[in-house]
């Protein structure tokens, strides 16, 4: 597993994401890794973040999903184009749509892991299918379809 | 349009979530409303909130999403049984899948607004769609299963 996050390979002018830029200091800053041929997301949520008492917030969830797609896909791209990533930037990319299945409450508290697989690699478009666990258990699955960023996208505004 | 939000009407003990409880100091606290056969939320993300410079990031409009169609889903609930919430409290529902379309990047800056229509009500299941609009135009579409929540899980932890 390389211990460079794909998060950490973005461009400095699209790295502010609230989920997943380095530059964010208010946000989440997750960071995604490969591991073998899956892709994988580690995050410890806050107390703030609940639901209900003892359970995490389902917005959190979907957020999680989201930024751990967008990055899966950036590393799918860059694998399929034979991009090295650390030396020469990833792709940016991001959702199209998201679909997220609240299978069990999640509890606040445990660290939680998002597990990716790419499904599809076509293009510019990903589609990227994750299970979010808490305590070994399924608690959330998901399916992106992610599509790298329109080049300049990230000097449109401010 | 009554002045008091749904969320207003949520018992205490189940008043805690981060998108949308109003004891939550940290969270979003967003408010929702009937606008006659409507339900309507409204909410201007901070700076932070940042996708790419100048756009929201995806996974708070998904949140938002969610939260507006719990929410709704508890009013329609209430609607659909003749219970008066801001007298008796509201169900409390909890989602049980999200499906999120990003049709267009979302500024960051102005009020978005969020209109939700219920789709369907039935037994304890409501469905709620959504358009999220900024500056007039829809950047989101949402589609939500919402479940009114167990009794008793606001108790269960914490």
């Amino acid at each position: 597993m390389c211990d460079i996050a794909f998060q950490d390979c973005y461009p400095q002018d699209v790295a502010h994401c609230f989920g997943c830029g380095s530059l964010n200091q208010h946000g989440h800053r997750i960071k995604t890794y490969w591991d073998g041929e899956r892709t994988i997301t580690r995050f410890t949520p806050r107390p703030e973040h609940t639901a209900v008492p003892g359970f995490v917030y389902g917005g959190l969830l979907a957020s999680l999903i989201d930024c751990h797609s967008t990055g899966s896909g950036a590393a799918a791209l860059a694998r399929a184009r034979g991009i090295d990533m650390v030396r020469d930037g990833a792709p940016r990319c991001v959702t199209g749509s998201l679909e997220v299945r609240y299978t069990a409450p999640t509890p606040l508290g445990p660290e939680l892991e998002i597990r990716g697989i790419i499904e599809e690699v076509k293009g510019r478009k990903v589609v990227v299918s994750s299970q979010l666990l808490a305590d070994g258990v399924v608690c959330v699955t998901g399916r992106a379809v992610v599509i790298e960023m329109p080049q300049g996208m990230g000097m449109d505004r401010g």
